[in-house]
């Protein structure tokens, strides 16, 4: 699986949770890369053309040359290790203790806090518009609280009392669960606001990948506001407290 | 992080998918460790001393002197890079590309493989034993689906035509796919057969990481069959047709 290098392409719609991260990412380290957007909304990454890249259908996705990649963690620790200076290498460090950490969340994240947040997001807003019926209020229940216990679970510990995941310095797990735990705040629901000590971490993550964060995050706001708007008008939402 | 070397110890539950991934690639590549075994079904993970290890209070967790570490994959992904000799490296080679490519299919892993045959096995088995209550066809057969669709795409994108997922040589990767799809071996379904080169595929892990992989997988047996036999006494398995 060697080859010729490449220009480094990514896939990704800054709607997804998961391209947010890699995109940031790439950007705060200007790591040169061609923007592909695939638009969901539009059904794009339904589209042949790009079922080449990812038969899963799915963003964010990468191209380095001849070389593909999937998965957003995968995709961040590649272009961790290939492109990152010595200085910039505290987002996947080498140390085998501190990238086993980094690892150790992003195993974690997806059963965890991207499964609960986005389902959250899903049977809240994505399922009643598209299926155009109310929300399930039994589901929605079972992920507010999940999504609840998730976060308390990454404030006690993969944050504990530390500034980031790892120490003094940001990371690409860091990163990762931002860009998941910020989903809903497009559509006025800050899951985070229960965890004062979150909330700073938050804040301090968008700091540590200013302005690329807030450029890349701005778009959750007016598509979530309109989304929000449209499940309230069609009265999906009743019973809805959040 | 970084601190002074010690004893390696693993926690582990043989019938857990994940536990056994990581005690057979410890003991294929004859990484000393004491065994730590928390058994599931007398609760011990749910101990106070095991709380210390992981507060999460799952199975497989690491310590190696003052260094802790939980999640499979993160566990494997480490005791390679720290104890595996050059010879033994294509378990998570160093070569950028390769190492990628088991990142990738050990992030996929979670919300597919993991999810899907884990929950096949729970909504089947465990749900209706631990509840008392039939089994929840409509709940199983979503899982079903999702389980076979889940390795039909291991066939064509993982796998494809080689012999393991990297090629010529088995992985980390290969190992923590094989132990979860083989969960419900012991209760009498054969999750692959519908797909004779993951089969084949199968065969080709267990040889490459014998004995240990036919001596870690035994116990699933003759618990499976138990729990098999206890839900259709009971009558919960009305409508299963596996």
């Amino acid at each position: 699986m060697s080859g010729a290098g490449g220009k480094l392409k990514l896939y990704f719609d800054l709607m997804s949770q998961p391209s947010r991260a890699v995109v940031i990412f790439a950007r705060v380290n200007k790591i040169p890369f061609q923007e592909r957007q695939i638009a969901l909304r539009k059904l794009e990454h339904l589209d042949d053309e790009f079922a080449k890249v990812n038969p899963f259908k799915r963003v964010p996705a990468m191209e380095d040359g001849d070389f593909k990649l999937l998965e957003s963690g995968t995709i961040m620790r590649y272009l961790a290790d290939k492109y990152l200076s010595s200085e910039q290498q505290f987002w996947y460090p080498k140390d085998i203790r501190l990238r086993s950490k980094v690892d150790e969340y992003l195993d974690w994240h997806h059963l965890n806090t991207r499964m609960n947040c986005a389902e959250y997001f899903r049977n809240r807003f994505l399922i009643p518009l598209i299926k155009q019926r109310p929300v399930d209020m039994k589901k929605l229940e079972f992920f507010r609280k999940a999504a609840d216990k998730t976060l308390a679970e990454i404030q006690s510990y993969f944050l504990a009392d530390r500034q980031f995941f790892l120490g003094s310095k940001v990371s690409v797990a860091d990163l990762q669960a931002c860009c998941e735990i910020a989903q809903l705040s497009g559509c006025g629901i800050d899951l985070a606001s229960k965890h004062p000590e979150l909330v700073q971490w938050m804040k301090r993550v968008r700091e540590a990948s200013s302005p690329h964060y807030d450029e890349a995050t701005k778009w959750i706001y007016s598509t979530g506001t309109k989304m929000r708007h449209l499940v309230k008008e069609a009265k999906f939402d009743e019973g809805c407290s959040d």
